[in-house]
């Protein structure tokens, strides 16, 4: 094996403004040649990355952090930095460990975490989890229904939502990574689950093969009020929040009394100069709704847990998963930009080695 | 004592469009004589009614229930129906039973609960609430701190918000009824507690009588935002609000990282047209705050408790509580507008007998 190497990356060309474009990235291979070691006493993880997982936060922090977009507070993760111009953006990402200093983890380890957008990255522990490799799943479900999209969903819909059996459930983005696990969850919770994509083609899919009683494609509904009140004459009791901006909107005005929302994302208002403003949040008071943003690393110590969950279901084919696997690092910005346009079906993953 | 009366009441002349007005209501006294008796098997409650609370969201009562307006949602509510024209309006009274068929309640009690706007009133005893003579506080009193008011503030700071020691507190109308209580049970517990109102004699008042740590007139800031840095450099851990529209878009710029938001009112956005859009809902994710609206009524079983709470403050001066106390049930009608006016200090009631 090689002691070597040149390193290739995807790199943040110049802070983005207004949507992103795949030309807002470009591959490098490294000039310097990398060893394949760690320093000895660095408490260094030299990692082989594998599999990486685009998700819709990326194109927020592919802006300036200071440029007044609201939605941007990469101050507040501790996980996760903002992207910088010159360097490699990051993700989640699964990958093989090389070489170890830390004592947690050894050579020949699977391990899932944040990584830079690369095909080798040095990490630390921090945030590293060891991938148990008797659990019999494909190694790219570590970057989605296994590590942050599964988690945000269980955690999003039982801890946030705190579901009853016989519940209406609605989830925007249904056919995304996170929304087709939510609405899975959801029927096995025994709700009735509707949802909303933006193609015939994954419309389909929400009702043919993840079990959705009803679904609706945004584009084509006029009226999204209307299309509310059609699927769900009896009010939502659960609204799980991927879009935000008009739907948000339609939504709070379908809700029922005690209901709650979980804010997991509002990607429709990401990259817009002039953001929608909600105009029924007052419907919040006499309706006595919860509204809350989340993110699944406050539910880190939910993790085990939410693996006994979802591996049997995994087990028993109860849980439908898809994955949108795109190959070679070269092709990461495309696949990233697959998913900012609503492109991909299921999890966007990028398969580098 | 006189056996029969001419009822005096104020009616809804017709249901309203934009900003209410006095000239909505009007002062009828009924042709028909009453019998100051109740029919034995009704059940019913005969009260002469001592004080009326005027509140903010009876304004939105004022509205035809269908017209469209987001925040009129009057069928969640169990204890008050819609206002109808040509009915007296209804609200939060103290009352003394007259005669009663109801084994609960006896000639000469004292009690609190829903009447309408009128001299006497005829009611049952859901959500009626006897008065303890023996706590030594103004009978007006359960017009307000002592009834909705006071648990509208306890439950939404207490529950809602799970305040802690030394956080930050900001409250939005913070010199009016539920404000300023919200404010000084903050400080109570021990927050940093800043206040917005709309005028340089209620500022004052939040920092000279209710002990306010800082407070702005928000009709004098020219930039809402710049105003919450300058008091809240440290940010906000929860807001009260009571205001919505573009307070609300400020304070979720300055809000901290778990931060929590109780809604209790949006009265800036009740009487409008067309509501002012809330653009910075996606910081609630990275974020992760919770904003929630609540009602007093979910919280009735926390009334005792929350008497056991506020009453001791009350006897030993340690909580200040203010009312505007406006006399005769033919001035109801230019109280209630001085409400939604904002031109009350504190508490405002109607003192009718």
């Amino acid at each position: 094996m090689e002691t070597t190497v040149r390193n290739k990356q995807v790199i943040l060309k110049h802070y983005t403004k207004g949507f992103p474009e795949e030309s807002d990235l470009m591959i490098a291979t490294a000039l310097d040649t990398m060893e394949l070691k760690v320093k000895p006493g660095s408490s260094a993880i030299l990692v082989k990355n594998l599999f990486l997982s685009c998700d819709p936060y990326m194109g927020t922090f592919m802006r300036e952090p200071d440029s007044g977009s609201s939605e941007v507070a990469v101050e507040t993760l501790p996980l996760l930095d903002a992207f910088l111009p010159g360097k490699p953006i990051a993700g989640v990402g699964v990958s093989e460990v090389i070489d170890s200093d830390d004592p947690g983890f050894a050579k020949g380890d699977f391990v899932w975490g944040i990584v830079g957008w690369e095909e080798y990255s040095t990490v630390n522990s921090f945030g590293r989890f060891r991938i148990d490799v008797n659990i019999d799943v494909p190694l790219s479900y570590y970057t989605g229904i296994l590590s942050v999209t599964g988690l945000t969903a269980y955690a999003g819909f039982f801890e946030i939502c705190s579901p009853k059996k016989g519940e209406t459930v609605f989830v925007s983005a249904a056919a995304g990574a996170v929304g087709h696990l939510v609405g899975q969850f959801a029927k096995l919770m025994g709700c009735y689950v509707v949802g909303s994509a933006g193609s015939k083609q994954k419309v389909d899919l929400l009702l043919d093969k993840f079990g959705f009683d009803d679904a609706f494609n945004y584009k084509e509904e006029p009226d999204l009020n209307a299309a509310l009140k059609r699927c769900l004459p009896q009010g939502i009791d659960i609204y799980f929040e991927n879009v935000g901006g008009k739907m948000l909107d339609s939504v709070l005005m379908n809700m029922n009394v005690h209901g709650r929302i979980a804010v997991c994302g509002m990607i429709s208002q990401y990259h817009i100069e002039s953001k929608e403003g909600i105009q029924n949040l007052p419907v919040v008071i006499y309706k006595r709704i919860k509204m809350q943003g989340f993110l699944a690393l406050d539910f880190v110590d939910r993790f085990p847990k939410f693996l006994d969950y979802v591996v049997p279901y995994l087990n028993e084919r109860k849980l439908v998963y898809i994955e949108d696997i795109v190959e070679g690092l070269e092709n990461g910005p495309a696949a990233l930009f697959r998913l900012f346009q609503g492109q991909n079906i299921g999890k966007q993953v990028i398969k580098i080695a």
